[in-house]
């Protein structure tokens, strides 16, 4: 049997981290859509995302992305943080956007870029140092376009150095969260496309360097909560990025396009006992919804974790591991979907009340007035990111 | 025995497109990067076109898209394209690229922008009227990021009134060629997704429509040389955008990815009896590939496509038919295989020098100094098109 | 607002076809793992089907798959199945299990095998003639497994003058339900791999020819809710062989792999007013569970095609109308999703009270004894079909 | 420039294992068409495959499938493969043909038949003893249907344990090929399913444990030439096994489906200096084509690899690697391109001269009368393998 209060208590102390970067602008390569009252500074951001904290109550810390969230004083952005009721989290590194980056940049073929590309490395190193925070996220979108282009071996060589002199520089509370990605933007082949690579980096760089699983980023097919269970039994499970995709790496709000998988995913983080903010997994999101508004698709994809989450907690797992260990396929499978077809939604409208909170965070925010304010306030100026 | 000399004949009749847009700049979401030299006005991309046509002798005309290449005067445009060797080819339409399109064009639940999309498809008519084109290429990138988010229906209703007004439109001469693509930019459902509904569609609007195969657009897995040979048997296969992809939509040159697909389109083609012009297929390219240049980019597309096309002509088709009807795989196979296996490099370079062209068209190229040339006098000036 | 009272009787008047064959043994390539009871005879079939029914009251007709199923007399059989409490469906043609099918039943390049494999299929009418069957279902292992194997146009010409004389047979009150499928057995091409080619080939036979769709049988990232819709606007969508999978024809049990996917179907078919067994679509599970029970498994299949429905049937259409009609991104998105999110199971529980069911089938099957006594009591014999 | 007496050498050095189960009959689940001739021996079947190194002189080693070539002596059939001009090579285990690996064998929920399956594998390392094989090649089809069937990460503590036993048990000469598979004959999970998992568990093992690739076993998308070029860094590719699928496991004959993957692969082997048969790899073809006949179809297997290689030794790896670091990627996928637009027949012809062989296997092979002999003699008797 299920212990109800447990429940609450686990859905009450799960933490999600919000992207600055995905409050503003972003779109596809044929169009980005600019929309009205998104933020344009690096203060503006953090308000936003301590707006959807506000209204549920679980999503306490904001990463950061290096240049787009720049500033000349980090620990007086903390400080604005936390006047705001929120902390900076993860650091993003960025070294796709220059021109320089073109083919690549801890893996280009040019020493000169890949020293440019290292030092941005052992830079957000340095704005950790500031802002207190304990992860480092290493996205790289290094790779080649086509058969020949670069050598898919040295540039392995090139990648280890890199990560190895920023992992040396890392301090005692830090570490790395290791990013990997099919395709996109390197259409050949991308130097760490896939959760195997990434982990053989973090094995030979040490415990301090993790995997970080970003929903979206697999081939079709792939089964990432096996991926899950597998780095968390090899202790080596430091980050998700939850999006949801039905293609590519489509960026939409988590939860969106497979529920049954984010459930899934959510079950095997339960089954390690991996929920707990004391265990150290950094629950992300990284999207980039490009026609709907920011700031509710991202309360929106908060809660469609927590509903995922609460399903996970229900099942019944002593019912499962026996019908597992009897060999009872049907039944082992009943069990589990007995949680998933489970209306999880008032569970979370009580573990919101009992949190002082308002049961329907989207119908709250709505009648917040915080759309219609940021709307009239935020005109003119640019954004640091996606452009437009 | 294949006959040699129709060969090279057929080789040296054959007509493949380029297109304007694929000698400016382009880019992923990530990041366009910027090249010295591209061309800044309709003008330039023509020029650029026409050396193509120059070295490969089979690049006759120039796609153009709208309002990329939107000019005061298109018959002075056809005028120069004249004097620079080649001819205005197919006209594309862009409804993508407006904000107002940001829930689609034709297919956009609100009526007004249905009006301004379809209107922009009969101001491309209008073009073609005066540049003379026979061609207007439809690819809508209209779709849905999300279950629910709009009616499945409803959109296909929206988009049969509207390619029929167009089609309505269309003079004795004129005719639609209809994309499909599986996704990107919609993320959920796109409303020409498979080239069975680009097919239905074009039944529906009658003979002058006519589908669009583009070699990138495919789920995973798709058998595109079943697609072709199916819609030369029901008469429906208009054109080609070649390009070639691993994942996605890559937009990489034609032939890079998979020769041994592009092989087998074409010779579905060859035995089809559709490689000459009169057959009236459009072979076109429709490339964005973003870190390499462009110019040489694009012959190396036109060599690649001519050489997977000398490959088909080159099969034993009697013995090939002789060991298909008997059932003998490994044979059969074997007489396809034999063809693909030749180097045609050879007689290629025969052609082209039968035709007073250098036999290798790339070197000829860098040896021209044109890259050079436009790279010293196209400073400053702004593209249309993909930015950057 | 959404009328319960309606939702229940469409609920009540769901039909599901169930297919004998998913009641015997089955496999993969490496191995048949033979259960215990299953049937051995086309009525030890017919009985387990007619459990089915008893428990569910959903599923009062079962197909049928010649010769797996052939008997002397099928109005014998007729009778038997009305005995049981329900009637043979569909009629099943199988041009796939015998040696001379090795290249192609009716495509295959040679004439006699053709003529073998067309005359099956006139066989599989009369068969109908005698069983009062509407449905004719049509799948064609057909393709080739090597790039030039055969001739892939000819394949089309052999195959549609196959369909044309069976269709020209067809009796008034018959019709075709033709299947497409991506690949299995063919390896390289399939003589009808998509819904496009069996849509084509349905027009030109004419109105009692329409396409059957199998969950199971598409490209990865395939978006099915899409041809459902689009079917169903053309006319053309005869029937469903439901299943579910998670890489290629898995074949498990449907609802299992992706039920919100299972949902958008049928919201889809909701949608386009399709559900009543009066608009004539043919709602069969086609499974071939290899490693769980047999009745249950199919019992359980039918109850998730129940659930999805069910929430189908709640969706608030006015609300999502207008949400989609003005835009609204998000809010469309949450009105198909609420529906979603409800546990949907203590109505179909009333709606099988009502009509004087155990609310709960699966609990009343294991319940009943039935399951021992087949093990019981079939002993000895064989199956015609997958064998073991 | 490259070295064209050293390229003849590499080629006349190269080597490749044929496995005995391809000579025999083979089928998907739909049907196996049995064909006349095929051996019904273990003796028989290293017989063919003498036969294709009698015509190749490239395939002097054959792998055994145990159970299926389980004989009473295998020294005696090692001497009798001796006389036929081959030796005996991989060791196959077979864990998935008994009723009681239904849920699975090493990971089975049963400790019971887990233990079992273990004990299968040290038989096959007594078998290794007997036959002098150094490897020994673990497949398992290992993995659950349906959510919540069993416990991923139990499941990898038993593999692990059982892998651990029969690693300790392994001779100082002896090493595990471990491979690894997306899917099929599991649909949802399957316990080693991508190369990450293999190497994983390998570097827990020691340095006797390597990674296998079955070039069929991937999600679609995949680069398995990164994946080669990885696993040479890393010290852990220990074998391939060579096919070719276009859809999923479709097991053709390796080079058929993708040529220019083939050549991608092999251009990773000869740039890691791998394919030397002192570097250790095993290259082993694993194929069950159903519908060709099975020695010319192993033959043509055979010379497609060897085409593929020498279009790899072709390269020119100097001005490869200056274009590479030069960033040039025209030229640096020119290069490439070069080789493998390369016809290579006639090198391998003079090769095949150079060692006394007929520059025709396939040719050679029609001539032989082998072929005739084998159906008129191999009437009767049972096959152990694939069944029919």
């Amino acid at each position: 049997m299920t212990d109800l209060a447990a429940v609450k208590r686990a859905l009450a102390a799960q933490r999600i981290e919000t992207p600055s970067w995905a409050f503003g602008n972003s779109g596809t390569r044929f169009k980005v859509f600019a929309q009205e009252g998104v933020p344009r500074t690096p203060e503006e951001k953090i308000a936003d995302a301590a707006v959807v904290h506000r209204f549920t109550g679980v999503a306490p810390t904001v990463a950061l992305h290096i240049p787009w969230d720049k500033v000349d004083d980090y620990r007086a952005l903390g400080e604005y943080a936390k006047s705001e009721g929120v902390a900076i989290g993860a650091i993003n590194t960025n070294v796709f956007q220059d021109n320089d980056y073109k083919l690549g940049s801890v893996t280009n073929p040019d020493a000169g870029i890949r020293r440019k590309a290292t030092d941005h490395l052992l830079e957000a190193i340095d704005i950790m140092d500031q802002t207190g925070s304990r992860d480092l996220k290493l996205w790289f979108s290094d790779g080649i376009n086509y058969p020949g282009q670069d050598d898919l071996r040295l540039r392995q060589d090139r990648l280890h150095a890199a990560l190895q002199e920023a992992y040396d520089r890392l301090g005692d509370d830090q570490r790395f969260l290791l990013e990997y990605k099919l395709f996109e933007p390197a259409f050949y082949a991308t130097d760490i496309p896939d959760w195997g690579t990434s982990y053989a980096h973090c094995v030979e760089l040490g415990e301090k360097a993790t995997v970080c699983i970003d929903t979206g980023h697999h081939a079709p097919g792939t089964n990432i909560e096996f991926i899950v269970a597998f780095l968390l039994r090899q202790g080596k499970l430091g980050a998700f990025d939850f999006n949801s995709r039905f293609y590519a790496d489509d960026d939409l709000m988590a939860g969106a396009a497979d529920p049954f998988q984010l459930f899934r995913i959510m079950y095997e983080i339960v089954r390690g006992g991996a929920l707990d903010p004391s265990y150290g997994i950094n629950f992300m999101l990284d999207q980039c919804h490009n026609i709907e508004a920011k700031i509710p698709a991202i309360i929106r994809s908060v809660l469609n974790i927590q509903e995922a989450t609460a399903k996970a907690l229900l099942v019944d797992r002593d019912a499962l591991f026996q019908a597992q260990a009897e060999g009872d396929v049907l039944e082992a499978n009943a069990v589990l979907m007995d949680a998933y077809n489970t209306d999880v939604r008032p569970i979370l409208a009580e573990v919101r009340a009992d949190a002082g909170l308002d049961p329907d965070p989207v119908r709250a925010y709505k009648a917040s007035g915080y759309q219609e304010k940021i709307v009239a306030e935020r005109v003119g100026g640019e954004q640091a990111g996606w452009g437009a």
